[in-house]
């Protein structure tokens, strides 16, 4: 029994303390004492600011704001600068709204496609998606308003997400799963972390102490407040003690009362619950000062306007062209359009679930079409239904589509995955098209060679049979409510397509890395596949893939020459020329992997340590430079329990995207010294790699067998005998331990 | 501090029973009190006998002893009642040299191809390992030599054996790694079982409690002797008070003494030193029991004899005819045939390491193939060479066979590995034939199209290139002394094989389950690939192979009807007809694989469960009978921590190959009763699954959310609130905990 001291930080009680760290109702925390209440409430494209009273449950209509694109399209822009300026706007509507921290950027690893939340993450990769999240956290708080970034961590999956265990090794928590996050953490410094559901490796992320406390506050220097996600915590005691500050929503108080049991019964530091009160009593007053006049005065209609132009051009930038056989984009003016699909007038732009926005207002593809190709030169058919049907109603859209499209000079085919068929919630069991789509695609280009398809989906699809089919493709992924403008700028060449795939599209669900580890069973996923995520594992494997990450194509076309490297304490930077080679203007990504041949450790063949974009007019030139950052350089040396940049002779590529590299340079890297002391566990083999220690081994051991012993058994005795642990020559009755003991000490001692 | 008793069991003092616990020597055990000393020495497939004084690391010359197929070959019999025979003949092998106890059978599931010491082991799969080491072991105990089941367990690499933990999920752990230990422990009860070097998810094989007491001695009820792999104890109290009795080699009394110093400090509990001991003793009576007089005389010429042809007849039951492309076997008599490739005349047929055999005699191919072609009919060129080369050395080998093909009527080609590139020790990088003998085969079937290939290798090798260009492929893998004769056995139809593949051959390294995980780093292998380890992955992944998992052909064709099934106490019984349709005598291997669409838990599409054979005359048709084990059709249920068989319907299908399956039906099985307690961490979807369950918590719980709650989400509300565990309602504030677990009891009471 403690007796925890009176009154504690800002002149609280126990009780006060307690009760700041759950929230008071969904949305937001307890005033208490001097300590004002904040708003915190979903995002991340878009402000989803309850209406009215908040309900219980807090499910209840939004008040209209900007909806941009998810993370899954905002990503394929491969522009931090511009995520950054969506990041600010965003800001800008949360204060309008009232809204103090905005619940974003969600910045989790796209493992699977399955993953019922991967429209609401970035990518496949660390550097791409810590970059994205670190530019969008920026522009948020430069506006005053707080990011929570989340969810962290390893929460990959929508299948018993309140229960389920990530197991993870430690090597590819730190190099794939929490990357990102530290480098959000450390270079953007966001107001809050929201802890996930799951547990990871057995333990809730909101239990984790390792987690919350050593690596995210001691490691990454985290000095705000850690949120629990609504509803994650399963024991307030126990989430405070690891580094929890926030439990929301408001549960009435219960678990309050049982935070102060538990302090009085020793069974939870009072200091952990003194700091955690502090730091969102901090966050606080951070938020309150940071509250402008607008702050609640409601969005008004100019600054929507402006955020919905904003959202028009960057959803343009977000549109990936996957493919365009005989430069059949962009559509010459003039010709006749045959617009076909059902999201081409019930437009498909966001997810499911808690990100869920209302929008401002909602550009729809058809008309978007019909404005920059004259009204008369368009014509529309359904072609297919995402609801029930009977099979006659499905005969008669196809023959219509069809006709249509044998009619026209130009068909443009709006695929996808509609609402019910992915959401937060569930992961999907499968990633195909619906089998009706392909047959109408089959149908409509049987009739119309000159077919485009357009395709709408939070999640990726297999684009094969799509690709097999269509000589043209444009991937929107989810796009936002400007969507629908953006897709029509990009066919008709008003913008020259330049964003990037943030995920491999793989060509069969069979070939993805977490195929029969996904989504788990009883609770636990084996994450099996380790550091092999994404591209990764294809290229590891030598897979052949659908479109590789960082695919996509531009109406101009880029040469790459010049490369050159130089070694400096950052890092590497990289050099090189950039040319317009095509007759538009045009951007182009520019993207630099990494490959360390005979590494020491496992390795993926590359990977992205760096990238940007130039922007070129037909003919011009540009010199880029990038940094690959030695941080970035480094592996997780699990020995050593840190970050480690092995030295050597490293390969760099770069070109425009994971499988299409135009050039590369070697370039030596001077390693991070990595002694590790020899101990009865070192092998023979470990010992005879340092000559000074094989020195000394030699004069105290006797002479290992001959190769006559070796010729009796087949085999190369000294290959045998590398892996024998030094101590293990007393137990094979060669010599004692004491002596084995002092061996090592005498070894280690002359270092 | 305890005071342990004076004396024990066997009337021993602690010190006795320590001693008793640990070698005398290499390989023998501590003569003590009035226990016996007895001796233990390497097999499986012969035995090794060391001549002579041990030395002290036990690897001089051995005595001859008869080289059987390593199992690598055996297991390609798949014939339980041949394996018997060979357990049989090496028992009498065993008493002649005055040997105890034979280190065998290896019974390891063959994990990765490049695993060094797959030639020791049988299959990928645990029932064919289990059948074929359970006849084993059974042939050899019937003639009083005891067997080492080994290396128990997961033990599927060389790569620093002696300290890498194999991280194995529980499921997987009993599914593949046991449960062939357990059949044969179950079924045939050796002697001893023999704890390997590695750890298991952390802990080493000799100190894991779970692994040598709860599993081992309480759930199967072993009650022989746990012996350790030579060196594998790194710590003798540890290991006592895990489950190890005895301790192999000696280390000249140091573990003795550190153990009774653990005992006389409390820190290893004197019962367990006790049991030990009393153990090794029974062991060391029952084997002195067992001796006969011919314990010890010596392998007589004429049982040496007899064994060479037991050897023979057992090899060619063990070689697989992977292809045989317009019936070019077998070779017709009277044609001239060129034999090429350096195993024609210096065979390899056994494996590196400690299970290496002083053969008695050895067939040589090429004398064999003279003996029965005739030899003028014979022409032999060496064709390459494994050791080192110049270019024009090897081009005039190569230039020499290929005019000797191109002379002859047939070419019969050697290829394979030689003993520097697989043994125990290490594992191989690759998988491939080294390239200058593909060149070579390239070379000789541009000169000769009637090309036979003949492989000899320890682990699998990529065949691909090799079945590109040769009409007829002999797979041997590794056929002990006598497979130069067995070899031409079925080259000349003597024998009309009848060998299946115990592994699959894949197209690709990069295509194997553990392609990325093995052979591990930082001494720890992540079996990621779970459940999914040989056919089971490629079956699930639907890959393509280059030969299936339990593939080999015949010089006859069978035809497979009449498929009936019935489910009783026991299993499933499965009856059907097998004809032969050909024109030869011959074997066929009939396969059952058992498949559970949409069972609960993951598993691969088909999985073995039963095999027989049956020997048919040309139009010859016989009904067999096979059950399939109702224990063997249980997975493993982590929830409940024991073996339970779901309920349903199964489909068996049956046939030559996992992909060449002729026949199947279905059968519907009763389930075991698995009755799981509802808990507060429950998911909602969890008590809604039971109707019971359901109408309690809809009277308690306020109505969950409507769909415009959804609506305005986008998000189907009742599928997200499915995964919500039950208490943490309370964590949203929606009920208290006290009335949950009040509603969890509730229901649970009523049950």
């Amino acid at each position: 029994m403690t007796t925890p001291p009176e009154t504690g930080p800002h002149g609280l009680t126990l009780e006060q303390q307690a009760a700041l760290g759950s929230g008071a109702d969904f949305w937001t925390t307890e005033r208490v004492g001097g300590v004002p209440s904040i708003v915190l409430t979903d995002g991340p494209h878009g402000v989803r600011r309850q209406a009215g009273a908040t309900d219980h449950l807090g499910l209840s209509a939004s008040l209209p704001a900007t909806c941009f694109p998810p993370a899954v399209g905002l990503a394929q822009s491969w522009d931090p600068e511009l995520v950054g300026r969506v990041g600010s706007a965003l800001g800008a509507e949360a204060r309008a709204l009232g809204v103090d921290v905005l619940l974003g950027p969600g910045i989790n690893i796209k493992r699977d496609p399955r993953g019922g939340r991967n429209f609401e993450y970035f990518s496949e990769d660390p550097l791409l998606t810590g970059t994205l999240g670190a530019a969008w956290v920026r522009g948020l708080q430069d506006n005053g308003v707080g990011a929570s970034l989340k969810h962290f961590a390893a929460n990959n999956a929508e299948h018993d997400r309140m229960r389920s265990s990530s197991d993870v090794d430690p090597r590819t928590l730190r190099e794939i799963y929490l990357r990102a996050f530290q480098r959000v953490v450390r270079t953007s410094r966001p107001w809050t972390v929201m802890c996930s559901y799951n547990r990871i490796n057995g333990v809730y992320a909101s239990e984790n102490h390792w987690l919350l406390t050593t690596v995210l506050r001691h490691e990454w220097g985290f000095e705000g407040v850690v949120v629990s996600d609504w509803g994650a915590v399963a024991d307030r005691p126990a989430a405070v003690a690891a580094g929890l500050d926030l439990q929301m929503p408001g549960d009435g108080g219960a678990s309050d009362a049982a935070l102060v049991a538990a302090v009085r019964d020793g069974s939870c530091p009072v200091g952990a619950v003194a700091a955690s009160a502090s730091r969102v009593a901090d966050l606080a007053a951070r938020a309150e000062r940071s509250r402008t006049r607008a702050h609640g005065a409601g969005l008004e209609e100019s600054r929507a306007q402006e955020h919905h132009a904003l959202a028009r051009e960057v959803a343009a930038r977000c549109v990936v062209l996957l493919k365009n056989d005989g430069d059949l984009l962009p559509l010459a003016p003039g010709g006749s359009v045959a617009v076909i699909g059902e999201f081409a007038a019930e437009p498909r732009y966001q997810g499911g679930g808690s990100s869920h926005v209302n929008p401002t207002r909602l550009d729809v593809p058809l008309d978007e079409i019909r404005a920059l190709a004259g009204a008369d030169a368009v014509t529309f058919s359904q072609g297919h239904t995402t609801a029930a049907a009977t099979e006659e109603e499905v005969r008669e859209l196809r023959g219509e589509a069809v006709r249509a499209a044998g009619a026209a000079d130009t068909a443009v085919v709006f695929l996808g995955l509609a609402a019910h068929q992915e959401s937060e919630g569930f992961d999907r069991d499968h990633i195909d098209l619906p089998a009706e789509q392909l047959a109408l695609l089959a149908a409509v280009t049987g009739a119309q060679p000159r077919t485009v398809v357009v395709l709408s989906h939070g999640g990726v699809v297999a684009l094969a049979p799509v690709a097999d089919l269509a000589p043209a493709l444009l991937d929107g992924a989810l796009l936002g409510q400007a969507g629908g403008g953006a897709i029509a700028d990009v066919l008709f060449g008003r913008v020259n397509p330049s964003g990037r795939l943030g995920e491999t599209v793989p060509l069969r669900l069979q070939d993805t890395p977490a195929y029969l580890n996904f989504p788990g069973e009883n609770s636990a996923v084996l994450y099996g596949e380790g550091l092999y995520v994404g591209y990764r594992w294809y290229d590891a494997r030598e897979t052949e893939v659908a479109f590789p990450f960082g695919h996509g194509l531009s109406y101009t076309e880029f040469a790459y020459s010049d490369l050159r490297l130089e070694q400096g304490a950052d890092g590497i930077t990289a050099h090189l020329t950039v040319t317009n080679t095509g007759g538009r203007a045009g951007r182009e990504v520019v993207q630099f992997y990494v490959s360390k041949p005979g590494s020491r450790v496992s390795r993926a063949p590359r990977e992205l340590k760096g990238f940007t974009s130039v922007a070129l007019e037909p003919g011009q030139g540009e010199r880029v430079s990038v940094l690959l950052a030695r941080e970035d350089l480094a592996y997780w040396e699990v020995r050593a329990d840190r970050w480690i940049v092995e030295g050597g002779e490293y390969t760099v590529s770069a070109g425009a995207s994971s499988r299409d590299l135009r050039v590369s340079a070697p370039v030596e890297v001077e390693g991070d010294e990595l002694r590790l002391p020899l101990t009865l566990d070192s092998t023979l083999g470990e010992v005879m790699a340092d000559p000074r220690a094989a020195a000394i081994l030699a004069e105290h051991l006797p002479a290992p067998q001959g190769d006559d012993a070796g010729q009796a058994m087949g085999v190369d005795m000294a290959r045998m005998m590398e892996s024998i642990p030094l101590g293990r020559i007393a137990a094979l009755g060669q010599a004692d331990l004491a002596s084995l003991q002092a061996l090592v000490d005498g070894i280690n001692g002359e270092g």
